[in-house]
């Protein structure tokens, strides 16, 4: 059962312009002063000559300017955005008490969530994410305003009421497996009456350390019930895992800790956070299901995590794209997650994994796009939504223009140089236009 | 002898405005709605109340705004900053060859250096840095002609034609250390005219690989005449360290080949960039000496040359500032050098040298202001010029106003937390003025 009643905007245009986009994992295909065809909020190919298919599609002349994909941030936490930066001076479980715990229990008041979120998603609106997978708090009327605002906002996301109920500080604990549950439940039927286009619920289950056995029992019940896809966190940090080892003494590994009650991939779509450092056996069974990786190379430096395997993420055929997390992350921009990906895969080869060859430019890009736009394809989201961030056809909508004028060199750059110089060094201002499921958002 | 005549622009004001900078390596002072001093281009100093003797100055109202000292960029390559972002996908040796060689022969074209630097000055007005050391290319009329748009930018800085005459291809080769030294001759010669009031040059041997004994000999020799600082590189990446073993023999060390030169530090001030794999005796005779060391955290992630123990140098007492090395490195600010010398150093910790603590924020500051803007306290230039980075009363007056205003969180922020974000969040958009020497280059 799902009760969302969710629409596609049907749109028909043709976008021209230069062009560029993942072919594959490894491959960037461009396109000189070429056509994009959008038909019915769904890209409909590019097009050195437009065909006369589309010759009455009104076009929208963007002649000198890139046309890319829209990014998809594939992990990120709403109310973290209002302390980024701050507080970067601690590991994970530290930090977590310190700064993220204290600043999350103030969504319990509404107007405060309604200020901070409003923060929160116009800056998003700005930048060059159309695709969200959002972790809110354990409070169902923040959540439900969050999402409100990001339906307001033309993006497309899922969004999570957070479950927690042991191992956090009172002022951000659910008193029980049931309470937890009943709110979960609650924030669900709050949002049937709402009929959102491009926001979608997404079980949330913060940890397996603050979410007692009772609870993941209850949320497999729900994610059954309602057909949800899921989001969470995995092997971030060392000592978190030592801490899963002993909470869940009968896991053979902390993505055992989910799997053992069927909420990690198969028929559950899940998305995982991290994986620092995952084993072997981990990463096959993620293969296996079909677990995505939310790969957050600038949080896992910033609190101290680690490097992920990036390059065996990609090598093993495990779903891959990129998360800002935010705030362990402190910016939003997968851009920036692109280039803090290619970053410390480097350092990792340098310092800890000799073997395992950088991750490319190509790769960088193909996560941030197709790589984590893919899930929106695979997570049983109701009314046909599908995947983003391919101009193939088929894939829905979401491109952004970039003016890149101010980033020319004394030479002429090829499409794929421009493209490069965009995701190294472009920023909201370059944005000219952001199109989400053919709709312009603005431009 | 030194025959540039250097006048300091003798200004008088205050601005007003909410105030921070170092006060030590590990503490940063704030001050809310308070005064700053700009006296005959120094700072005179902070104040929360205005002294009576400043009160017939002109006061200029940044009350709400982020009064910062200008930040200090070591080590850049200004023929660099054309490729920017592009060719990120090999180690030192060969992206030399692939990448920077080719591209900074183009140099030898004076129109195309025109064009290209006119650029590169034009971005760097714009940022947040204020000072500067540069390479240029070997080429003197090019190397004039930057040093000429530097000096109308009104910012500070040292520039240098580069030395090389070994191990580089012939496009860019001076003919023998004979050709080179008459050559740099020749450039200083060129200058004398000028009477730059923020330009100096400073002597640039490449570094080891590229320039043959005799030619550091005929340095060491315009170095004596000239009394000119010197800039080069050390000990970056472990294949060019065994190459210079084997270019130099009697050697004990990378460093230790400047040394036998009187080349390193002492007489000569001296500014070396990287360091990232110097070993315990390299660091002791650069403190003993106080060679500066310009630690370029981005462009040793991106050409894969490892994390410098900048808790090392930190710790040992070896004056250091940051470095953006572009096009090594990709972005030229200096903020964003400073995030990059916190995260690669947490980095270092988890998988390289446990017991080295990270970098602190404050230390990274620290770096990017006083740490770098003392070398030019420090470089022996001529017409009394001083440091900056330091609003202590004696320091030259480097400053920026920052609208942080669209970084506000939903919650009041403290001065030294909105000089976080602006240091991980701000781009040229929030420079609301920037002053270098007590002179207002914009705002």
């Amino acid at each position: 059962m799902y009760f969302i009643v969710t629409k596609v905007d049907s749109r028909n245009f043709v976008l021209k312009g230069d062009i560029a986009y993942s072919k594959s994992q490894t491959k960037i295909q461009s396109f000189e002063n070429s056509y994009l065809v959008c038909e019915k909020g769904k890209s409909a190919g590019v097009f050195p000559r437009l065909p006369a298919a589309f010759a009455g599609f009104p076009l929208i002349d963007y002649t000198g300017r890139l046309i890319l994909p829209g990014l998809t941030d594939l992990h990120i936490h709403a109310p973290q955005f209002s302390f980024r930066s701050l507080g970067m001076d601690m590991e994970l479980l530290s930090w977590l008490e310190k700064h993220a715990f204290p600043e999350e229990a103030k969504y319990r008041d509404a107007e405060y969530a309604r200020r901070a979120y409003g923060l929160f998603v116009d800056h998003l609106k700005r930048g060059p994410n159309t695709r969200f997978c959002i972790f809110a708090t354990l409070h169902v009327p923040a959540t439900v305003i969050l999402m409100d605002l990001l339906e307001e906002s033309g993006l497309v996301s899922m969004a999570g009421k957070v479950n927690m109920d042991r191992n956090s500080p009172d002022i951000l604990r659910e008193a029980n497996a049931d309470a937890s549950a009943a709110a979960t439940r609650e924030w669900l039927t709050a949002l049937a009456g709402r009929n959102y286009k491009n926001t979608y619920p997404i079980l949330t289950p913060r940890f397996i350390p603050s979410c007692s056995d009772d609870l993941m029992r209850a949320l497999s019940g729900i994610q059954k019930q309602y057909a949800l896809p899921l989001q969470s966190h995995l092997s971030e940090n060392q000592r978190e895992i030592a801490w899963v080892r002993e909470l869940c003494p009968s896991s053979n590994f902390y993505g055992d800790a989910y799997a053992q009650f069927d909420l990690f991939g198969a028929n559950t779509p899940t998305v995982m956070a991290h994986c620092v450092w995952s084993g072997n056996e981990e990463l096959r069974l993620m293969r296996n299901r079909g677990v995505y990786i939310a790969h957050c190379p600038q949080s896992n430096l910033n609190i101290s995590s680690g490097i992920a395997p990036a390059r065996r993420f990609l090598d093993m055929g495990i779903p891959t794209g990129l998360g800002s997390d935010v705030a362990g992350g402190v910016h939003t921009s997968i851009f920036r997650a692109m280039t803090d990906a290619i970053g410390v895969s480097k350092l990792r080869q340098c310092l800890a994994a000799k073997d395992e060859a950088p991750i490319t430019f190509e790769e960088a890009f193909w996560m941030g796009t197709l790589g984590g736009g893919s899930f929106f394809g695979k997570a049983g989201l109701p009314g046909n939504a599908g995947a983003a961030g391919s101009f193939d056809p088929g894939y829905e909508f979401d491109a952004l223009v970039i003016d890149d004028a101010d980033l020319a060199a004394p030479f002429r750059l090829s499409v794929e140089e421009r493209l490069r110089r965009t995701v190294y060094l472009s920023d909201d201002r370059h944005i000219a236009a952001k199109y989400v499921r053919g709709k312009a958002l603005f431009g």
